[in-house]
């Protein structure tokens, strides 16, 4: 019988399971510190909720299909457009919240070197807090996910659209939506376009090279917050107050690796002031390990003119890649063996006193030889094994043999567990 | 704008996610300490994989559509479909595995209460083990979850389909496949329906009525495992052996709550040995919290005709609602607050200080008065306010307001993180 996957799906095997498990509780862990409460909106939505979030770029990504009832239906691409729809539909609910979400995610993609139909996202998001005390406490927490999750080396990228659209209003003196809007995406295209490239291409879209010349140059300011502020004061745009807040509440929380950088603006249209990015800096080639910013727009087109949101998503997978290199710690896996097939049964009460610790452990199989249990136990990668002998047993001991040295030593019964987990 | 949701699909809201992720933390730490590894299957499969399973009764709920490119795709009805694929397709294993799962699934059925289209299981396989030593390590597993996820009052209770099936070929002499099929499905009724009904219905299917009310006899055998085992050895069956084997496995495994019931066959068809359900005798309207047993077919379905099979498998919603009487302990949440507003950075760091030891907390609206802040400390349900004012603070302390009897005390700032998490 065939058993291949759909294109694009892949299971989630041991190793990289065991990773994904470790960021997810990292993630719940300062999800929970950070007071956001925890929720995940179902997987599947109807197509047109799928589609309120404007870019036409994700529309194409959608992994829609037809019900058996011939209804339109998508797979959730994001968590996001979920909670937003959650919260934009649950009336009661006392503002602002602060909701967090895991799971899996779809985009009916070309699949390519690890990137794939279904992947895992992280979420999390504020609503009903327009204050920048919002912007840069959802900053907070992707930074402090990143550090203890052993991202070594990373940096937190922000701009501001109010600013970048500013500048092009008032000082470009251009005033088409359109325009604007075309030459916000011409910024985003800064540190991965070369600039004649770009004035070629954003020519033909009716940007002049003057002006684009003139934008390119500004998109190009970043560096050290302080910095980055002090070079704006001469362009005298008034949004700047925006970044002036961030910098001082991103102080306060003690958050170092952070530079501005005004071509960020990430891509996605629906985005409304302050946005952010966090990399590697060892691994430029995953892109960005999370994005996020305000987008108080999609609550709008949900209906709540009211609800202000601000929030950042990451990829697990991209995270998973990023600590690739550092090997997890071998676990402290036992293997419960047993000199002759009479102490079956005392070994199996030693198994469950282990396993009720809740230590990984195992047990050699009724009938088997001491030396062919030894043997399963080195091939099967245990790190220690447990020898249940008669003389010891008598003594209320076993003994404890390290399967890396083969070093033995006696140890009592009720210390086994205890000596294993330190 | 519509945001309405597919039929039969829910979001999880925080109460019941943080339930959720109880019972999932308690299913991986068990899942861990009896050396299973977690995997994932991926949650779309090509319909052919997932009608591999017999039942057709599963195939009419199978939630399947065509994709884009005109494709015939399923989303995961089980998390075992997917797991036997895994490991029939991965030949360089080494066997036996043990392998855990948890996940969503979906099941095109008639929403009803508390039934959707979309839910929770989990899942344990060994995969390449025979002996009934595997079937008992499947069933004490999941007898441990029960029991630390904290449902009181389970019975776990175990039937042989080898001892019926040698019962309705020896003792009723019935030689037909199709026969002896059908009678399975009537014993596997017998606690469901009264005996004349099922004596009509199955005289309609050519099944004497003579020889049904044997059978129901037969099925009607339950108790502790000794008193049945003694109740069968006047059959004279052989494959009794399994059932006497498991007990003496259970009995060492120190499994108290335990019942043999040889009406339990398990619905569908492709069991072939043991199989087992666990109940909450306090929930009987919840029907079984998981079931499994062995089912060395479906890799043979699957093309590994060496590949015995036996786990166990439940749904995590029903979990919740058996738990759901026993309300979720109060959080240690805090929050922090401050008598005037130049103290908000020294609040801040507190925040930080807080968070960074993984204490659930948040803090006051910048610019807000004391008064307001302990207001809405009050009615988000906060149980403490940690107070940073200026006298306290050149102490090195803070003022720690317990939100439930308003009694405050004076405490070091170092110490608070430990005051409220002990």
């Amino acid at each position: 019988m065939d058993l291949s996957q759909p294109r694009g799906i892949r299971d989630i095997e041991p190793d990289e399971h065991e990773t994904h498990e470790k960021i997810r509780h990292t993630f719940e862990e300062v999800a929970r510190a950070y007071n956001f409460r925890a929720m995940e909106p179902g997987p599947l939505e109807n197509l047109a909720t799928l589609r309120a979030k404007s870019g036409t770029q994700v529309d194409e990504q959608i992994y829609n299909f037809r019900d058996k009832a011939g209804r339109e239906i998508g797979l959730r691409f994001d968590l996001t457009v979920g909670m937003t729809r959650y919260v934009a539909k649950k009336k009661d609910l006392k503002l602002p919240v602060k909701l967090a979400s895991y799971g899996g995610v779809w985009r009916y993609d070309e699949p390519q070197h690890a990137r794939y139909r279904w992947f895992y996202q992280w979420d999390v998001e504020i609503f009903g807090d327009s204050t920048t005390e919002a912007d840069a406490e959802v900053m907070d927490l992707s930074y402090k996910l990143f550090e203890k999750v052993g991202v070594g080396d990373f940096i937190l990228r922000i701009g501001d659209r109010r600013v970048v659209e500013e500048y092009i209003r008032k000082k470009l003196k251009v005033s088409s939506e359109d325009k604007v809007l075309e030459m916000m995406r011409a910024i985003d295209k800064v540190a991965k376009k070369a600039e004649p490239d770009l004035v070629k291409e954003y020519e033909e879209k009716g940007v002049g090279r003057e002006e684009l010349t003139d934008l390119l140059k500004f998109g190009r300011i970043r560096g050290a917050p302080a910095a980055v502020l002090a070079k704006l004061e001469e362009h005298g745009l008034e949004s700047v107050i925006g970044l002036s807040e961030l910098g001082d509440s991103l102080k306060l929380r003690g958050l170092k690796r952070v530079e501005y950088d005004l071509s960020i603006v990430r891509g996605i249209d629906y985005y409304t002031g302050l946005v952010f990015e966090i990399s590697d800096v060892a691994h430029p080639d995953l892109g960005s390990l999370c994005g996020g910013g305000r987008y108080d727009v999609l609550p709008k087109i949900f209906g709540r003119t009211d609800l202000a949101a601000t929030g950042a998503a990451g990829g697990v997978e991209r995270i998973a890649l990023s600590l690739s290199e550092k090997k997890a710690a071998q676990t402290n896996s036992v293997y419960v063996a047993f000199t002759e097939p009479a102490l079956f049964g005392d070994a199996m009460k030693v198994l469950a006193s282990l396993r009720d610790q809740g230590t990984r452990s195992d047990i050699g199989q009724r009938g088997k030889a001491l030396g062919k249990q030894l043997e399963d136990a080195s091939s099967r990668g245990f790190r220690w094994t447990v020898i249940v002998g008669k003389r010891e047993l008598a003594a209320g001991t076993v003994v404890l043999r390290d399967m890396r040295d083969r070093k033995e030593e006696r140890v009592p019964l009720n210390e086994i567990a205890g000596r294993l987990l330190g």
